[in-house]
């Protein structure tokens, strides 16, 4: 016997929105969510207005664990360049793992194509603290352009995820070398 | 009245294809695809044994105005250096065009999640072309490493496009200096 709570139709609902968008594409039908959550389309209008605002509620659950996954944790006492290296090394790691498919929150803007939907919005929003984080770091490590840095490292972040997440490279003496390269001509040492 | 000849069905549903997969993605309908080109179903299938061929031979199609649009002509005179940081240019150029989506050929390999889709497969081979042209200047340049740096170049190259792509960074400023500090560390002055 256990005494975990058993997940909501919500919790379901938003588990496998995650798991099914990531895999098969945003283009995963209804009937499939409802199927795979076990609950029943009626339950699912219920609780979401609509598909699209059942994968933005999905995307935005996910954020946290994006963030734990990739960033170091905050006060860590590591330098700004070891931090940033931190999550490159975390996206390797993360390319190296079966199922990869790259970024979830570029893949869903690719994919919507619509800037305006809700899903959209979300990603954007999630990865643009990315980008702060990436801003701040080099701030810190007193860099001459921050701004500049922190939209190239995402800028490799992006391309590296996409060219591991379609197979078309396993990052393997790619990533590190590439973003060293960037963190000292920004005088990131 | 003019000369020009007429395109054939099967032209305006490469042409179709081409541009409604681009524009909406390739979950876009055979219906709609018909509709655009002007071309029954029936017709379709006769010319195309899916859709999925359709798709895969839209790409092979659009593969020569791709290299065209990004590629310097061949022994055109300049140096690897300045022959590679062409290419980049047309990305910026390209990235700043109206209804810009990044590079159909990433965005068709991370939609289809599918690497053994016929229109996978396409894409990954005309991406591969493109990394064989860096490889080459790379070698060309003298460059002790020319695999890590065609692969970086590939890498900025797919994270510039799809960045810009979803409307997270117009590359002003951005992608210039990236490549050139790239370059740079590799020696290719």
């Amino acid at each position: 016997m256990t005494t975990e709570a058993k997940p909501t139709s919500r919790e379901r609902l938003l588990e496998a929105a995650a798991t099914l968008t990531y895999r098969d594409g945003v283009g995963i039908g209804v009937e499939a969510l409802c199927k795979a959550a076990g609950v029943s389309k009626r339950s699912m209008y219920q609780l979401f207005e609509s598909k699209d605002e059942l994968l933005a509620a999905s995307l935005k659950e996910g954020a946290a664990s994006f963030v734990a996954g990739l960033l170091p944790p905050a006060g860590d006492g590591r330098s700004p360049r070891d931090r940033i290296l931190h999550v490159f090394e975390r996206v390797a790691a993360q390319a190296a793992e079966p199922g990869f498919q790259g970024c979830r929150y570029l893949a869903v803007q690719i994919e919507l194509k619509d800037r305006s939907h809700p899903a959209s919005r979300v990603a954007r929003r999630i990865k643009r603290n990315l980008l702060t984080f990436f801003r701040t770091e080099a701030e810190q490590g007193g860099v001459s352009d921050p701004d500049l840095l922190a939209r190239q490292l995402l800028l490799v972040f992006d391309g590296a995820s996409a060219r591991a997440g379609i197979g078309a490279d396993n990052l393997k003496g790619l990533i590190a070398p590439t973003v060293v390269t960037l963190l000292e001509a920004a005088g990131l040492r």
